[in-house]
């Protein structure tokens, strides 16, 4: 992702260390943060200094190469911090493994990571094609470079099209109740594609005056029939989009697909802290009698999907 | 409506003074601002001390008691206020055609209020009859008592249900950017009505997950065949409830329907201040360089309808 104008990444390897955007302190201030130890990485695993499931894997699999010294006791330090992102437990497996076989670590872990940017580098290509000059595109959450090391899914798809001189104009879901929106308003206001932020609510308005061409969010995982969890509030933009006949594509890795899972109905959706919703940048913003609930992540049902763009293909639904 | 267990109302007349429940500071504190003079009345309207259309006219009609010494004065003060407020150049013209009538202005101004009151009243009568015991219901916004005065449109159906001794809960989105959605929470709260709060981009989850019943909204404004303006995101909500074969009626007195609005078309939709969308309780939560694009109401089709519930009756759509 660009930054400044210059090509960055939200973490790397340098000088025997980890060095991460800390993604706590954004979209205010772009602070590094060095992880010199397995604790160090563990700690901003556990603090969120950096978030999304594949940019976990990729801080795992570096911390495998700070703690190669007792690999063993890391991989099991490392298992611990985030036990629901799947990549976590796929990327000490892979390191463990090349460990096994005598291989070099420091390479094994670049491979790894290198891997994962460029499986993000092609949903971008694949993506791109979709996207005609002028489009207006609406996106959900962060599906951005911050959550998978560098391009993102959705936000690949924009970058590249961007590069390539397409003109592009992004509306950005706030996406209440983390914001997470505002992360994807600091990548793209970096890229220099012209973009706004809207409310939820806003999202059914502006398709429904046809001001939205094409829908592309994230997954977080993808059931065999198609039905899919992402951030809570996709399954309303999905089903908004239908009814208005604009297209709704789904950006994700081969690996977002569990073909453990028939249907959506076997996901379990994950309730949260009421502090999600009461407060913002810490602040309090309801009373303290207020109950909320909670949902993070909703089910969006194949019907309303009108295809997966992967780094392989394509697939249409 | 009940606050801490008495009969209260949004404003009121008293020892020649208007007195607003002070709605900047809600809900966090209940105070009570007093209103001497004609003054001291338009400054309530214009710093929202004082918010809703139809509380708007109540507190329109009391200032013209206020200012009855010099009516045509106070009338041309007045009007300026709010712009957009038809209510408010109504209870203005209706006091004026009394105060020429030779009528007892305080007389009046009291008819005019009770009024309002009598008719939300009505709504939630009428409305109550929809409302089955065990419902969980889905509301937006804040149609209740403090913009009408008392009972509100859709909160009077909730509190009347309540009051006869129903059991509903009611889920009501916390609706961003401005948050009216903790209006309803501590005026629920104050009933002692069981409810929580969720973030917009829940309730689609909500309503697919089986846990909503039935939805009721209020209208800023219905057009000859139906559609109907009202807070952003209601469209959304209305279009997800249609998919998911829930019940959606709007709860609005006659006076909302606009004879002379043939379509939903015809409704100008207000785009607000950036700080609305960019900041809580004056409190900034994103970025400088962020931009935004915040409309303030939606157009939600008919067809999306099933019915509109007014104080002379239901009419099913």
């Amino acid at each position: 992702m660009k930054i400044k104008g210059k090509d960055r990444r939200a973490l790397w390897f340098e000088d025997g260390t980890i060095r991460f955007i800390d993604q706590r302190k954004l979209p205010y201030k772009l602070e590094i943060f060095t992880a010199k130890n397995v604790d160090d990485c563990v700690f901003a695993i556990n603090e969120m200094i950096v978030r999304g499931a594949p940019a976990i894997g990729a801080a795992a699999a570096y911390g495998m190469v700070l703690g190669k010294d007792n690999a063993r006791k890391t991989a099991e330090i490392l298992r611990k911090t985030r036990p629901t992102a799947y990549d976590l437990f796929y990327a000490i497996d892979y390191m463990m493994n090349k460990i096994k076989n005598g291989e070099d670590v420091s390479n094994a872990a670049n491979d790894y990571v290198e891997d994962i940017i460029d499986r993000c580098r092609r949903i971008g290509e694949n993506g791109e094609k979709l996207i005609k000059n002028g489009m207006k595109i609406l996106t959900h959450c962060n599906a951005g470079a911050l959550a998978t090391v560098d391009y993102g899914t959705a936000l690949s798809i924009f970058r590249i099209a961007h590069r390539k001189g397409k003109k592009i104009f992004i509306y950005i879901d706030e996406t209440r109740p983390r914001l997470q929106g505002l992360l994807t308003d600091w990548e793209l206001e970096e890229e220099k594609i012209p973009h706004v932020v809207i409310a939820d609510n806003a999202a059914g308005h502006f398709m429904r005056k046809g001001e939205i061409d094409i829908v592309i969010t994230g997954a977080d995982r993808i059931a065999k029939n198609g039905d899919f969890a992402n951030k809570i509030g996709t399954y309303e933009k999905a089903v908004i989009a239908k009814e208005n006949g604009i297209p709704f594509y789904v950006a994700a890795p081969i690996s977002t697909f569990d073909k453990n899972i028939e249907d959506g109905s076997q996901i379990k959706i994950e309730e949260r802290d009421r502090n999600e919703l009461a407060r913002i940048n810490k602040k309090t913003i309801m009373p303290k009698w207020t109950k909320v609930r909670n949902p993070a992540f909703d089910v969006t049902p194949a019907r309303y999907v009108t295809g997966y763009i992967t780094e392989e293909k394509i697939i249409e639904n």
